[in-house]
């Protein structure tokens, strides 16, 4: 399994904005700019199941995933991947508040809609690549 | 044909970055960031005949992109659609001089290497949305 080094892994930390691509029914690209996060080995995005990204990575787990770093833009890292796990319940609600903090430095993921599911999905990176 | 509105034109006009998405051979989708523009009617991006997403683009013209307003992330509109263009010459090289200037100041765009040929994609949007 490929690793992120530390310096990769710092721009899945730091509170800059992952554009995350998938692959829809007709097999076409789709990117959209989401919060990110990373376990050390994982890359983690926290969606609404209701997204095009939700149905999208379950039909077809391919994904890609580009950070920049908030203060640099040339400062990227990009990997390519799949989704091997799809979290929902406690781990993933617990997750969002998580990103909430890191995002908005609020304690509660303000924005839930009533009824909505969050899917926490963990992304094995096969391919790294980075420059700045 | 979808025409982007003036609000969504200026994304692609500011000093904004792109989040490009495209198929590799085997379908799967790779993204990366690069500088953007639009003449008002396609989305316009310059890139080395020598990188990945030129080769991919020849292969599967679909294609995704995603622009988020520098100065404030939430802000962003994201288009799907397909490279109907594909330009090398004096088009693409001045179109490179003229995003040098946008981005850098520069009258001429400093980073070519030897040898380099530019590549101009002309993209129209089929699907666009936005937020923010």
């Amino acid at each position: 399994m490929i690793k992120l080094s530390d310096a990769q892994k710092k721009f899945f930390e730091g509170k800059n904005f992952a554009y995350v691509a998938t692959l829809n029914k007709d097999g076409s690209p789709q990117v959209t700019p989401t919060w990110v996060d990373t376990d050390g080995q994982y890359v983690l995005i926290n969606i609404a199941t209701t997204r095009q990204k939700a149905r999208n990575v379950k039909r077809d787990p391919r994904i890609a995933v580009a950070v920049a770093d908030q203060t640099n833009p040339y400062n990227m890292v990009t990997i390519q991947g799949k989704v091997v796990g799809q979290v929902i319940g406690k781990e993933a609600d617990d997750h969002i508040d998580k990103m909430a903090k890191k995002y908005l430095g609020q304690d509660k993921y303000p924005y839930r809609q009533a009824g909505e599911t969050r899917l926490l999905l963990k992304i094995e990176p096969l391919k790294i690549a980075g420059w700045g």
